[in-house]
């Protein structure tokens, strides 16, 4: 059994901010399992690298031996947006929801326990709890307090409406860990004050209150902004290993250490060698085929991650792909962008002309295939390297409009 | 039937505020009986001059033909209040509430038509919402619009803490209306905001919004506050007969005129005759007498209210009360306040030693009869007429410090 202090150190690796730590010590000291809570939107249980950044910390919970809470917000996913402002949220049937937690589960296995997780669902609660026990809920905070969550003040300094509803849902969230009776909840920076909701509620309730731990929100592929499905730059664990192999093959290095930091299961010693040994001249290269395989083999098996490496370093043998590419996005109606527009908009070619010259000449080639038809289409959804000549290379995805 | 304007002559009467006067006539055009809504404060069934205002409302809706709905707000009332800041608002039982309901018709059928008045509990349909339904409610509204609430404007803009569930409560008020159906609500003047959330959810949820009738609040006897129990200006519709005459034989001939307008159910054109025979001369007194008598035979019946008159006069006769002498309140400990500090207190007696002079020179009267007993204590919860020789006079009131 590791002391609290080692433990501590393991959960604190690659976290944001604990509250409050001394707290989580006296926790540890019991020896008990802890009930340690991360709550999980109902709607999209299409999971990327972004959000493994918190499994990752569950997981660690779990290999000290504590239990994890897989809370979906289902409750509110059944209500949607009752507003009806927002109609890219429909109320969910209990039919998806059970879907979607199907999917959850094969998703978030591939990392967590089984056997130490608890899949939940606040239906389970909220299901039974009538308009005045709402009311009762809604008595615990302020509005004042409320609109110092800093969403809430900027759409409120900005005039901006804010429906009443959305002042009981952190209420919701909070009421969870109540009912749960977490000892500790995990969550996104940008999930701070939704988590301290938690922590004053169990007290309210008489309960001792959850340590919280926020993690850092993850980068995208771009390395500028936070990972997400509706910018593009992401990795999602369901892609094709080819996919997620390459995708982090594209990456910058200063990305590629911060990868390392939080995706990682290597120990920080390990990592420090290897940053150690790309100072000292090893190619920058290699520590990223590492961290390729790592990720790929955690979704998809350590063959498909093999394999995955093995066709990558054929097309990067035969097309000599540099380390440093751009990655473009353009955008295309259904039928797909023209290769030859594709060319000229990444500044591969300097005009469509210039491009149907090059590929007539064959030296265009797509994904290290030589390109033939000057009529070719890329499909919206895809993602390609497109190279001329020797030297000129772009990652292109191309998305709908 | 009369038509539809000489009906609005009467329901705009002593009114404050019509919203949409238009759509009124439109309703009253159809011809069929109104759903007129008000509401009720469950905890306090004890009524006083200021809540007949409304009521006598709801009455002129009654003589023209229409529906009283005289509701009840149980549901919050069985909450009380949730946050525990207001100790003196415990939640009441279903046995409270119900008893309160039937001492409420006890009162309000002295006024209503019983035929066309429907006693409802807003429990019973938000005794079935769930805490979705709440949280779809609360979509309905923004924070921002909640906030132009001028007393939540002013809590919010002095910091002073407003718990969230009471930005729910005013939508549930709006919702009873909903529920209801109402045609038009009333109420008093501080009521508009809520009373115009009715028409608006009425519209969300497809039906034709309500109007809304406003009254204005009447003054208490001191002709300055609003009447409330807590100030103790108020006529209990409950009191005994001499009380109600004498109290209102004590106001000043201005709020004479008021009380008039707002609680007479003499005609227009009565009271505007018997104003033009005041200001040509007749005795104030008289239009007072008549007043005391309409309002004491209507709680208590005719033959009440001449006895409280002809006692009155008897006490005038034989102690030439004057129109206008003071009403003065005085706070004392359970035991009560010493006669003699009361008339020094009042300005009656320049002192307490004053006061005992004048007790055994047989100078001091209360309530018209001489005091023998230099060591009298006036009771807290009463109040006395007291005289001093033959014309210094005062109306005190004793209350519980």
């Amino acid at each position: 059994m590791p002391t609290p202090g080692t433990c501590l150190k393991h959960i604190k690796r690659g976290s944001e901010e604990l509250l409050i730590e001394a707290e989580l010590v006296e926790k540890l000291k019991t020896g008990r399992p802890l009930r340690v809570k991360a709550g999980f939107d109902p709607t999209a249980p299409d999971l990327h690298l972004g959000h493994t950044v918190l499994i990752n910390k569950l997981r660690h919970f779990q290999e000290l031996g504590h239990h994890v809470l897989f809370l979906i917000g289902d409750f509110t996913g059944m209500i949607g947006d009752p507003s009806g402002k927002n109609t890219t949220r429909p109320p969910l049937s209990r039919e998806q929801v059970l879907e979607n937690a199907r999917t959850y589960r094969e998703q978030v296995f591939k990392i967590l326990d089984p056997d130490r997780t608890e899949v939940c669902f606040n239906s389970t609660w909220f299901g039974d709890m009538d308009a005045a026990g709402m009311i009762r809920l809604a008595a615990r905070h302020t509005v004042a307090r409320m609109l110092e969550r800093d969403d809430f003040a900027k759409r409120h300094a900005r005039n901006q409406p804010i429906a009443i509803h959305e002042f009981l849902y952190p209420l919701c969230q909070g009421y969870d860990s109540v009912a749960l009776k977490a000892d500790v909840e995990l969550g996104g920076t940008d999930q701070k004050f939704n988590l301290l909701m938690g922590r004053e509620l169990q007290k309210d309730y008489g309960l001792a209150p959850q340590c919280v731990l926020t993690v850092p929100l993850l980068e995208g592929v771009d390395g500028i902004n936070k990972m997400s499905k509706s910018l593009g730059n992401y990795i999602g664990i369901y892609e094709p290993p080819q996919e997620i192999f390459g995708k982090l093959m594209s990456i910058s290095d200063p990305l590629m250490w911060r990868y390392y930091d939080l995706l990682s299961f290597r120990s920080e010693a390990e990592i420090a060698a290897l940053k150690k040994a790309v100072a000292e001249g090893r190619n920058p290269r290699d520590a990223k085929v590492m961290l390729a395989r790592e990720i790929t083999a955690r979704f998809h098996g350590e063959a498909a991650a093999e394999k995955a490496s093995a066709d990558f370093e054929a097309r990067f043998r035969q097309g000599a792909l540099p380390d440093d590419m751009p990655a473009l996005e353009f955008t295309a109606g259904e039928s797909g962008l023209p290769l030859t527009q594709a060319l000229k908009q990444s500044g591969l070619t300097s005009s469509t002309s210039d491009a149907l010259r090059m590929i007539a000449q064959g030296g265009v080639r797509a994904d290290g295939d030589k390109v033939g038809d000057a009529g070719l289409l890329l499909l919206p959804g895809t993602t390609v390297v497109l190279q001329v000549g020797k030297r000129r290379f772009a990652r292109v995805t191309i998305r709908t409009s």
